[in-house]
């Protein structure tokens, strides 16, 4: 399955005009269906870059409070069609027999639900309310300079699959700064849940002992999904969102942004770095 | 409404460790509802950060192919309810007297359907039938110069709003490369929604005779945003996605990507760019 693809480009620089070739990141629609009592149920489609598509499944569906653990899943599968179009685009997840899928919520929002209204709270709530815990403190400290440490780590390793300047990272680190696993997508969620996903199917959840670093931003939802593998420290290149920091505080999680340049801002639970 | 608040944060540099302040974006749901035979439905639930709600509204409206132009909107309000914590997070939509949305096609996926499929065609025919034109070449063209200048025009405008280094930019430029709006967001889908959303109300569609800029990457959702509005060409400070290009080449838009240090590379009708 390929993640990028090569594109005849006209470059323009000081030099002028030129033909030349550009590494395109792909990006197609994934479809994820659940089947259950003999049915096939959608539960997403999100446009994904092509690779780990069984863990980017089992990440979201983690990271969303439909399962719990691998043990809840039998089978993870391509579903293959009529359509050599939409080959490897559509994920069948088997859930394990005798578990319950509660597809009443599969259809309420995410963020909200008619009886708790549309709000930061609310939404805070809401994700509450799928299973959220709060990250204890347990010994799992990071250093300044391991910190500082980080982005370099996390360029090094991307530039071995990244070739279009395209993908977005997320990667997780032990508590001795060693980085153990990366993964890249279009979508900044879809690498959250691929990394996740991954530790899933590994049987590694919780994340209790490790540090996810992301390439971009810090929103409420890559910290919902961070806080679901009960992951202590999130690490950026950029800035966090109010909400973002709001739900950490809520949950316990430690939140790090703009981590470049030998500078970083700490902006909760600051216990964690010493 | 507030766009950005103030956070008191620590922050660690060469000094060591300090407490300082930092400013962050707002990231709150935003519920957008139409009204229609005496009841409001809920079309959407984004995470947005406060601010052009309205414009938000009208430009998701439009560029998901809901709506097709401001004749078709009767009024756009917030929603007011019981609980004051969810003050201006729901905009209700009245579409003006014999506007005929077709429900059907709001409870289907916008990127596919059960007849299509799921792939990047798929994907390019599901939004095609939304009501997508192809850009026809009107004489609208920029010169490799103006083109150096956008990054910096783009970053002088933003740094009167962003405060926070943590939100996306949309802008759009005249043929004389003169900016003439701006809108930020914590999401990038969002930024352009609000830059287009500000157009209809202006009764400014469709966009021929202007080029969008954006700060980040370009996926396939920003070509179909920019397409519906008939802009022959958007120009990125990152990369395209496959499936942007592809869907750019299908519509006759223009792709400029890359656009920063005195370079950029075209990946598809150049003949605008002389």
């Amino acid at each position: 399955m390929k993640s990028f693809q090569s594109k005849p480009i006209w470059r323009i620089d000081q030099n002028g005009k030129s033909q030349s070739e550009d590494t395109l990141a792909i990006e197609e629609p994934l479809e994820i269906r659940l089947h259950i009592k003999g049915q096939s149920k959608s539960i997403s489609i999100t446009m994904r870059t092509p690779g780990n598509d069984f863990e980017l499944a089992a990440g979201f569906l983690f990271t969303e409070g439909i399962i719990k653990s691998k043990d809840q899943i039998q089978s993870i599968e391509y579903l293959k069609t009529w359509n050599p179009d939409q080959e490897n685009n559509i994920v069948l997840v088997r859930p394990a027999e005798g578990v319950d899928i509660d597809f009443q919520k599969l259809e309420r929002h995410f963020y909200t639900s008619s009886s708790c209204g549309v709000c930061g709270k609310a939404s805070i709530d809401a994700v509450k309310a799928t299973g959220l815990k709060r990250i204890e403190n347990e010994a799992f400290f990071f250093s300044p300079e391991m910190i500082h440490r980080l982005p370099n780590t996390l360029r090094e390793s991307q530039n071995i699959f990244d070739q279009t300047g395209g993908l977005h990272a997320a990667a997780l680190f032990d508590n001795q700064g060693k980085l153990l696993n990366l993964c890249e997508d279009v979508g900044r969620h879809n690498a959250v849940d691929k990394l996740i996903g991954k530790a899933l199917i590994d049987q590694q959840i919780p994340l209790r002992q490790r540090l996810i670093m992301v390439s971009g931003r810090v929103s409420f939802e890559l910290v919902q999904k961070a806080a679901m593998a009960e992951i202590p420290i999130l690490a950026a290149v950029g800035a966090p969102s109010s909400l973002a920091i709001s739900l950490a505080e809520e949950v316990g999680m430690s939140i790090i942004g703009f981590v470049r340049d030998q500078r970083f801002n700490i902006y909760c639970n600051d216990q964690r770095i010493k």
